[in-house]
Parts: C-alpha cells; sequence; structure tokens
C-alpha cells in the first residue's frame, strides 16, 4: 500500500513506471509473501534518486529522522502501521522509552521526536524519553518552533534494565543510528525488547552489506516483473581496509572506479542513454553525507581528495575504511530550480508517507545531505485516485506517481531485513 | 488509533470525553489486550447516537456498506488495515471474490463496492466480483454516477469451491448480510476462506445477542475507566417468540417497556437528565430500519402497531417473531436543521474513517434508516493535532472529537468477535 502523494513528477509516464502501476495486485502479494519469511525494519527512510532511466534508492536509514516532514494527514497512517508493529512485537508493552539521537537537538528535530511521541502515545504506549549522554545529570527540556515541549530525562542502567527514574518501559526504541558505537547503557539487555536491535546501527552496518542485499532483493523483484535489474539497482563494488593516505588504497579505489564506469558505459549504450556516467565514492561506515566523492574520470582521483571524502567526523580516527564504490545516480526531479530527491518513509512494512529533500545550487550527481537542505512534504493528492479505476473511462483518474518511490523505498526496506538477518549476532541461536 | 475527524460537535467536552482523551494509551494498550483474545470482524460499521448525557452504538452491521461516504483521504487507511487483515488470514492469497448484496445496485451502492475493490485491488489482491443471483446467466455491468464501470459475473459453484468462469478465489469477501438465508452456492465450502463467517449474517444473528455482548465489552471498559457502563450501554431486553397478533406476545412487549421506563427514569433522576425516557421494539432478527417502533408509555402499545414494526419485508413470513425492547438513546448532533447520526467504520481492528447519516424531518427518538437519508463524510480535521501534544501550550492544539466515537464503534465491533465467538457452529471443534 503506498499513499497517493503529490510528487514533482509532470513528465509521462515512462515504461518501468507503467508496468508497476499495472501490476499492482502482484507487486503487494509478493511483498506479502515476502514479510512472511523476513522481518522488516521497524521504522526506516529511504533516500530515493529517480534519473528518468533508472530509479534507485541511494541511502536506507533504520533510525529515520524527518517525520515531521510528512503532511499532519498521514498520522493516522503512522499510527495504524506503528500498532501493527507492537501488537506483533510486544502486544502487552505498556511503556516506551524513546532514546533520541546524541548528535543533534535542532528545533526540526525536536519536532520529529515530538511526531514519534504522538505516533506511539495513540498507538497505546506511555513514551518518555531518556538520554544516552553520561553528561545528562538533570532532566533537559526540548523546546519545537512551535512551543511545545519535550523532556528528555537521564538513563537509568540497572543490573538488568534500563529505564528512568519511576518509569520501567518493555519496549526501547532508539532514533541513534550509534554511529560513535554502541553506549555502556544500552549493551547487554536481554529483558527488554531493543528496537531496532543493536546490529542495525552504524556500529555494525555496511553499506556494502546492505547493497548486495539489495541487489539480491532487486534481482527477484525484477524476475516477478520481467525486467532487467540494473532499472532498479545501483551497481556497486567494495574496497575493505582502504589506507586513504598510501598509493596502494588509492589504487585499489581508482580500478574500482574505472571498472564501474566501463560497466555504465556499456549500460548507457544498450539504453540509448545520452549521459556521462560518475561514480561515487564513499566510507562503507557511518552515518550521513560525511563525504561522498563523485568521480567521473578515474584518473582525477588523487590522494588529498580520497583523503577528505573518507575522512571521519571530528573526533574519530581517520586514516583507514573501508570504501564503497557505487554507480552514480542522478536526479532528474526539480522543484522550482532546485534538486529534489524523494524520502519514502515506513513503519513495519507500511509506507507512511513521504518528502522531498530539496537543495539549491547543486549539481544532479551531488549529495543533498547538507545542512541547509530544506524538505518539502509530500501531500495526498487533491484527485485521490489512487489507480485507475477498474472499468474507469480513460483518462477518468490520475495514477499514483508516488507508488513507483514506494515500491523501491520497500524494496530498499526489504533488503535491509536480508542485511539484519546476515548480520544478527543471535542468528546461529535459530540456526 | 482514530483519526481526527471534524464531527460536527461543538460544545464543551464532557466529562466522559474529557476522560477518554486523558486516556488514549490505556484505552488502546486494552484494545490491544482484548484483540489477543478476540479476533476482529473483518470489516463492519457502527451507527452511533449521542444523547449528550449518553453515547451508544444503535446498530452494528458486519456487511457494512456505504464505505463510499468515507473521504478519499481515508483509502490509505482502509488499504492499510486490509493488508494488515489479510496478512493474518491468508497472506497467501491472490484472488478475492466480492459477493454484493442482492437487494441493493443503486448508483451509492456501486460506489460502495467501487471503493472495496479499490481497497482490496491495493491491498494486493486480484478482485472479481460474483453474484449468488441464480437468475443471472451472463456478466452485469453495474455503473457508478461517475460513469466506472464493475462487471458482476454468475457464481460458478464446483463441487468444493466456489468462484467465476477462470478464476478460482482463495478468499471469498460477503457484503449481504444474507437476511434472506444462505443461498446454496456459499454452503458447505471448507476450502476457501469465507469472510465474514455465515455466523455473521442475519440467518443466524441477535440483536438481544450482540447487546449482551456488548453489555459485557462495555463493563470491562467501564471498569478500566472507572465510570458507571450505562454512560455507554443501551439497555436491552429480548421477548422470545412473540406473536405480535395475541394479546400474550403484546402483553410480554409492554411490560417489558414498563420495566425499562422504570429504569430509565430512575438513571435519568441519578444523573439529573430533565428528558422524557422513550424505548424502542425491534424484531431481534434481520437487517437494516425495517419497522423501529418507539414507546413512550407503554399503554400506548397495541397490537396493530407492534404488528406494523415486526413485520418482515415483502416476501417473508408475517406474525411470529423474537423481539428485542431496548433503551432509546436520541441523537443530539445536527448537521444543519437535520438529524445526524455518526457512522464509524472499521476493518480489521482498525477505524478507517466515519460519516453522519444525516435526515431531515425526524425526530431525534426516531431511526434515521430510511431511503431518504443523506451522507455526509467527515473530513480529516483541518488542525491535525490529534491529540493534546504532550506538553504543548494550553489551548495550543484541539482535540480529537472523533476520539470518542472510535472508541465505542470498537466497543460494538469488539462486543461482535464476543459474539460471533458464541454463536460459531465450530467452535465445539476446538473447546
Amino acid at each position: 500500500m503506498v499513499p497517493n502523494l503529490v510528487t514533482a513528477l509532470t513528465g509521462p509516464i515512462n515504461e518501468l513506471e507503467q508496468r508497476m502501476l499495472e501490476s499492482v495486485p502482484a507487486i503487494e502479494r509478493w511483498f506479502r509473501l515476502e514479510w512472511m519469511e523476513h522481518t522488516p525494519p521497524f521504522y526506516c527512510s529511504v533516500d530515493l534518486r529517480n534519473a528518468g532511466y533508472k530509479l534507485a534508492p541511494v541511502a536506507t536509514d533504520l533510525f529515520p529522522q524527518g517525520f515531521n516532514h510528512l503532511t499532519p494527514q498521514m498520522l493516522p497512517l503512522a499510527v495504524q502501521a506503528a500498532m501493527a508493529a507492537i501488537e506483533k512485537i510486544c502486544p502487552e508493552a505498556k511503556n516506551l522509552l524513546l532514546v533520541p539521537s546524541e548528535r543533534d537537538d535542532g528545533a526540526s528535530y525536536v519536532e520529529h521526536l515530538q511526531r514519534l511521541v504522538q505516533i506511539f502515545t495513540q498507538a497505546g504506549l506511555n513514551v518518555r524519553l531518556g538520554s544516552a549522554d553520561p553528561a545528562l545529570a538533570a532532566p533537559r527540556t526540548l523546546r519545537t518552533a512551535g512551543g511545545a515541549e519535550l523532556v528528555v530525562e537521564p538513563l537509568l542502567r540497572q543490573r538488568t534494565r534500563l529505564g528512568l527514574k519511576d518509569f520501567d518501559p518493555c519496549t526501547i526504541l532508539l532514533n541513534d543510528d550509534l554511529r560513535a558505537g554502541v553506549p555502556r547503557a544500552l549493551q547487554n539487555l536481554y529483558e527488554q525488547y531493543l528496537l531496532p536491535p543493536l546490529h542495525a546501527s552504524w556500529a555494525t552496518r555496511r553499506k556494502s552489506r546492505h547493497f548486495r542485499s539489495y541487489e539480491e532483493v532487486a534481482k527477484k523483484f525484477s524476475k516477478l516483473m520481467g525486467m532487467d535489474s540494473w532499472l532498479i539497482n545501483p551497481m556497486a563494488a567494495h574496497c575493505g581496509e582502504v589506507d586513504s593516505g598510501t598509493e596502494q588504497g588509492l589504487e585499489c579505489v581508482r580500478s574500482h572506479c574505472e571498472a564501474m564506469l566501463v560497466k555504465q558505459r556499456r549500460k548507457f549504450k544498450e539504453y540509448g542513454i545520452a549521459e556521462r556516467p560518475f561514480v561515487v565514492v564513499k566510507a562503507d561506515a557511518g552515518g550521513m553525507g560525511a563525504g561522498v566523492l563523485t568521480v567521473r574520470d578515474a584518473r582525477e582521483l588523487d590522494a588529498a581528495r580520497l583523503q577528505r571524502a573518507l575522512a571521519r567526523p571530528a573526533g574519530q580516527e581517520p586514516g583507514v575504511s573501508e570504501v564503497i564504490i557505487q554507480e552514480g545516480v542522478p536526479t532528474c526531479e526539480r522543484i522550482g530550480e532546485a534538486m529534489a530527491e524523494p524520502v519514502v518513509c515506513t513503519i513495519d512494512r507500511y509506507v507512511v508517507g513521504g518528502y522531498y529533500r530539496v537543495l539549491g545550487g547543486r549539481a544532479s550527481d551531488e549529495s543533498l545531505q547538507a545542512p541547509d537542505a530544506r524538505y518539502v512534504p509530500l501531500a495526498f493528492a487533491e484527485d485521490q485516485q489512487h489507480l485507475p479505476a477498474r472499468g474507469a473511462r480513460p483518462g477518468a483518474s490520475a495514477p499514483n506517481r508516488f507508488y513507483m518511490y514506494g515500491v523501491i523505498g520497500r524494496l530498499a526496506m526489504l533488503a535491509a531485513a536480508y542485511e539484519l538477518e546476515a548480520t544478527d549476532p543471535e542468528a546461529e541461536d535459530y540456526a
């Protein structure tokens, strides 16, 4: 199920989109069968790039932010999805402890937290916020631009349980991607539900691992649709343990870039695409946008540029990194003059809304994850015909242009489910 | 979860409503625990009456109509709920056979059917319509006012399976309440899922049985809320096997009316309600609105009036009926000058929207189920604050005036779940 949202798409519907719109029952059933075998991530946001000739996910965030960019009309969808998730995981849950990100306390993030509190309160939980920051000794008040207040309390770790003063939660909802490592307060919790699990954090995750899973998912899905999986899959390669300061490290990255550009040129020729291919190079671990290097010619690549791209955020050691080399997917969507990337938000298996990340003054091949990004909520389409009605007169109803985004977003979410299964430290217990 | 819809309520929030708005997490958790023990009806609509001093369900339809009166913005909620239901009942389902009501083919009902087709198509099923009418020999085309077409095909019953030509469904969705009895085509289907089950039809159901279950549910819920269950429970009594033509039959009904009016007067006194009580008398079986008798004084009741009220629709035998005698609940809601009754629509455990049934020229104690009723969709509230935000400044956000209706609607739905368990012909197999 994908709500019909107003996208910035105004061009004609291409073959890929048309095929998806015609295959709704088959696609939705395929997802249903996949979810019988695999557990969806608790919540998720997926950044997409629509190049016109292909549509691909570029980042899958298992500790999503930006739920405040969903229009208020989406709230009931999110609540319903949260109810379905809680019902399956912890139906008897009464108290939910929300652990916000340590790295962000701007007004927009506080609004996001407020939205999460609303969602889970309406889903039937008492929600309180606890900070993993050991420096926090007393409750701290966060404020939204609208003047609403949220109180964050110091976490209280007892031997086997985590809570707050006078608050013993059965479920803990993490909204920090733990890129700086897993705090002691969150380690060895076996009595409470920790959502998502610790191995969903960037302390464990690798982008290359995610995109290997995505490739597997994309191939399965493409078989169902009888199409080339390249149309939805960004090709990727991986250099383990690159010391970006050495010629050897540089050479590994350079040769992968070269090979990737050759593969892309072949595909462009096959499809008659008159564009110049490019490759993006990023650190395989870690969080958002810290260094994405765009390469159009492998000879451009030098040690200094690579080092800058792979430098970890302040306070973390630079130098040796794992590196992912990925086919670049430009974005062809514009809001006004500015480039726009659709973001699909999910809870459990459901698409609960979406928004655009918009950035002026960027080229279509650059990262739009930057502090000066704007966010544009996607509203429900006014003409609420979600699908050409069965038997309706031709032209009587508009297609849901958000549907395709909802499908690709869920494929990335499904890939994350595969990924989490593969990296689950407790998986052997069940094998 | 109850979407925030614009109701006609403009008066102050009374104590009952206030208590519900303050208890959202506890109420939602209570429902969650109930649904661990009881299976919700597949879909449902509940007619409510808000008297100001009390709020009660007056009819619980397990073969709901009127989904076309939900605003299009509700569609994603309905689809998501349908996905959750299908996932639990028949996740591998591919084809869904929808069996419409035999009694209705007006444009409004065709729009309702179209909405059901949209919901289940988007939920991932191939949907086709089949008629149980043995006179239908060839496909027949139904048209909505908007010009959309739906084709109804003759049912094809094979030995153990029901389907259409070249269409073998794993799931059959009934939208006929079978008040005229269960057609042979639908009997003895053990290989396919029949939703709702046959004992949810008026061939088996009795209103008195439903309201006994509702009373049980209302008492449990009132205990949670620490309140008098009368505030949400319409008192009811039952006369089995009344021959409305005889003095004996009349006497049973009359004495129950008398006793009910006494009970009501006592309650009115307790709560300081300056209204004149009334009682409604209806046939215990059967469908909508065919004869509701309003009684303010038991002495008014005579055999002729009773006989008219209990007369079955044309083609069915009159005379002996079971009778339900229920506390009358007037409606205090108005749209313009006209009386309005809120209707809450559910799929699985979720409230997916609501609308008003509106009828001019009726008294507040009369039935609004009539051919000349109008329907007013309830839109999402513009100020989408579903709840007073936690820590928000006082007055910063408007309460969800639809919440209370969503709660009472779900209590009636839960009562139907209890009722269906009690009347399940296969229940002994599990006992």
